[in-house]
């Protein structure tokens, strides 16, 4: 197996998924680091991206959400393979955040992209800076409205994209999480996962981007902490091994994330991939592992805001020893 | 204030949560330690409840899931005030839980109480036994069909149900949660909890029973550990405290739990409560309450079977420190 | 089988489903006549109704919508059997009804009865007078906000409401629709309609009210052309035929309601029914009946505002003539 | 204007909807007259596409669902306009059409498109073979398994997709609907009705196929009567007037098709554009608007089945006369 480590620089930033003009080519066992811009297109510097570096669909404001550093091209993936992506460093590098509130996104305003579905008002736009003290580990927000002066919350940052060419064509907007990943804004895809990935087309085409400093579960306004990071991810071809949805894994927990609408989809496609995973690989019966499942499985609501919402399931490694 | 305790010994077990014929008349300030039975009926000694014991609307084998102890009457408490009940102890008295698959119910089987909702077969009926090792605070399930022998898993007891009675008359099945409580199956029930309910009718009428050995985020398969135990529980009248759905507290989080259909349903009622309880209470003002909720707020899955489903939302007291 | 007409003259008016005091006690083939109130309790007069007369939980406002007329305990109707109410004729006896836009209820406003979902602004509340023209059979509103004067559109008169005792207690609400029929805001519960609906009480207690002048699909602002009218209906009890949700017949259809949340759960509920009706009655193999009902069936939704749903299901009875 | 007629000879089939390679290129108030493959690809002998003239992304079993014909280049559209397809005849060119249960597919299994929502049994495969009797303008279905011989039923031919190039690339399948239009399954697009679509891309790219003998509301199993036809489409250009969901019209309604999922957001999506469409052009302000929805409009369930759902809604034109 290889064992090399490649420095990403970007020339152009992707705003889809899929199998997109290669940034990098490697080869299995490979470590590859990059700087990812933020949700709105600024590098550490607070600098935009020029105009002829962003790779849109046919953009809008909307879609310039999120640009992608990759795509990565593993050699050795082929269909029916998988990608065993592990993040082994999030360095944030930059001391600012941004999130805002939106008109027209966030799932307590009742609307979502491009889609008015009420009648009456929605929630005032706004915008909110977060600075973040990188040697504290934590996020200052000033309160300028409320009878508090501040909050200060620690920083736990994560890819919240991250994924593969789909099963089709390419995902014209890197807005929306599936079945290849993507948007799924969960917490969980920190420093220390390993992320497996359905491989579709050879190659794979592994892309990620929009670094969170911190968010709570739901995304509940549609914007994280949004800022920049210098990420580290090892990359390896699972040879004939296949998923069928993203799995995660960390020292603690086997992970699936299920992302769909409405809501309890969600929750059933990563219970379903659970224990299919615990039947595969770890002995279980059908029934019996939809019984331990039952009783011992936690699950965390990734995001409520994106196209498709993403709910993770999660196993718990210690009752999985034999 | 006063301060007794009280031993809660019940000749009869409510099927229904409402004004029913108190089992204990007490003051604001006061402990009730009672013996709560299984789901299924069952004590501590796997002895059924006489049918004469039994207080059910009209009952079906259906109905008869949830016996409650209770209801608890408090003097002091009137519509517009809130029952602060703390959960003090929840000690487990049978070395023995039940589980169930059964055809008609639980979340992955695409049915509803009562309702069939497919037309393909639903699950296989099955029952599980686990044991429970009191000492080392885990319950054993034996595996039959599988590779596997056995699996452990840690106990954490708590309240399937609690609650008072409702708004409007009398809630006919302690099968379903609402603003009231009422059968949340959420593992935040648990000892070292407050619960705060709403009162709306004179007394409170506070009722609770259905304790769970151990159980997963969502209760999937429709059905935890279903066991005894005897529950300590301290209750006061908080006057002139108002709050219109269950709020909860422990050493490290407010949160609020939001019952309903569909899932996302949920999300948002517990949501808006926890808004509302920071702007109340804490001194945010609503969008900037939004907001760190949105980034430092998180959420559970309680359950995902019931008539209606129900989410608990959190946040972190830490933060609010003055 | 009997065959008395009865004039109901109602003495108190109920907002629960269930078996209350009956008003009426009939035989199987009686027919029965009532003046119904319109939603808010005011008679063809605009009387309201007087506080004593009242019969609710423990009302509030809310709960004070949609009275009923009866119960009617029909002596010869048992659990198990089927209560066939043929809907003979709405007399409309008032020239005018209300509608109305409120702040929490609604499809288009993200609120359902009691429970703030959102954290954006709500609809404004108005009034909407409509004038009714019986001669002519429409409504007439004068608009004042629009560059149109007024709009005039023909009326097609249905029960708001109309269900039976409940498999379980009492109803607390004529707010909401079930298994038991109840608030379904159809307008298939129409003048040569029969509405079977399931007994689970002897007697069956049969009501109905909240008489709509016309209403659009889905009642998508929660509230109709709310009125009063002479109501008759013929009652008969089919002795030992079961359902377990209402069906419904006129010259044309064969009709399902299924009433729950989400929206997909009544669309399942009413199919699952449909075919199960023409497995029963009709000779269909499952499998093919699924076929045909998926080739030509129909369905309408009755209402998307109620706490459940209703969504009805329909086969055309020319296909079903051997 | 323009006026002449082009007959559309399809060298390839798209199973996507975007800017693809042309198939003809007109100018606004052009008529097309093209024969449509039926949903597997099957001509009016029954004869396959060959492979190559298959244009699909990457294409699997499941993706080559629906191919179109077109796309049609309109030579006057710009982004900003709107292209009126008026459906002229939808002629059918073959006496037979057949539908088939899925396991994976249809509503009344719970599963969706290569997500596997349950752990039960999925529905047994089948397939279903409808005779078109063209001169009586019927299908007939020999039954197998039940206790009747056949079932006929009337035809109403109408296009099961019609869509024009996204705002954004190109949607990757011809299985779901959306903002363009595409597979909404709704028995509306028929001969007599005028399909209005936005324009996001010079030229349109009109597509359409997918023809249905006949369907139910809501196309339960999944699968209609999939036959073949000669369509003729007649098509102008609407310089400068906007739209951003797929309006209809007939010669008795206005309707706008809201596709999405759950199955709420389809109605709430078309009817805040219904209301949007009668303040836009009809006059109206917006809160009388909803009023006169809420009791005079319509709806109808298109499909609960494809990736996405369809919801018409629907104002009668009688209202509208001024």
């Amino acid at each position: 197996m290889s064992n090399r480590t490649h420095r990403l620089e970007p020339h152009v930033y992707y705003y889809t998924f899929g199998p997109n003009e290669p940034a990098l080519i490697i080869n299995s066992g490979d470590t590859v680091v990059a700087n990812t811009l933020d949700a709105g297109g600024f590098n550490e510097k607070m600098e935009p991206i020029p105009e002829e570096q962003k790779q849109r669909s046919e953009a809008t404001t909307f879609r310039e959400a999120n640009p992608q550093v990759g795509p990565v091209y593993v050699t050795e993936a082929l269909p029916g393979d998988t990608l065993a992506v592990t993040i082994q460093k999030i360095k944030l590098n930059r001391n600012y955040a941004w999130s805002r509130h939106r008109a027209h996104f966030g799932c307590l305003t009742g609307e979502v992209p491009g889609k008015k579905l009420f009648l009456n008002e929605p929630v005032p736009e706004s915008k909110f800076d977060w600075q973040l003290n990188l040697e504290r580990n934590t996020g200052i927000l000033e309160l300028k409205e409320s009878q508090r002066e501040r909050i200060e919350i620690p920083l736990h940052p994560f890819l919240g994209c991250i994924g593969v060419a789909p099963r089709f064509g390419r995902v014209e907007t890197s807005m929306t999480p599936g079945e290849y990943g993507g948007n799924m804004d969960c917490i969980e895809t920190k420093a220390g996962t390993t992320v497996y990935l359905p491989v579709w087309v050879h190659g794979a085409y592994l892309a990620f981007g929009d670094v969170h400093a911190a968010q709570g579960d739901g995304e509940l306004c549609g914007v994280a902490l949004e800022t920049t990071a210098e990420v580290t991810v090892k990359i390896e071809v699972l040879k004939g091994k296949t998923c069928e949805w993203p799995r995660l894994e960390d020292d603690r927990h086997i992970m699936t994330a299920g992302s769909g609408r409405p809501l309890m989809d969600c929750v059933r496609i990563a219970q379903v991939e659970l224990v299919k995973w615990l039947v595969d690989e770890y002995g279980f019966e059908k029934w019996e592992a939809f019984q331990v499942v039952s009783q011992a499985g936690t699950m965390r609501i990734g995001n409520v805001v994106d196209p498709n919402y993403t709910v993770v399931a999660k196993f718990p490694k210690k009752y999985l020893v034999t």
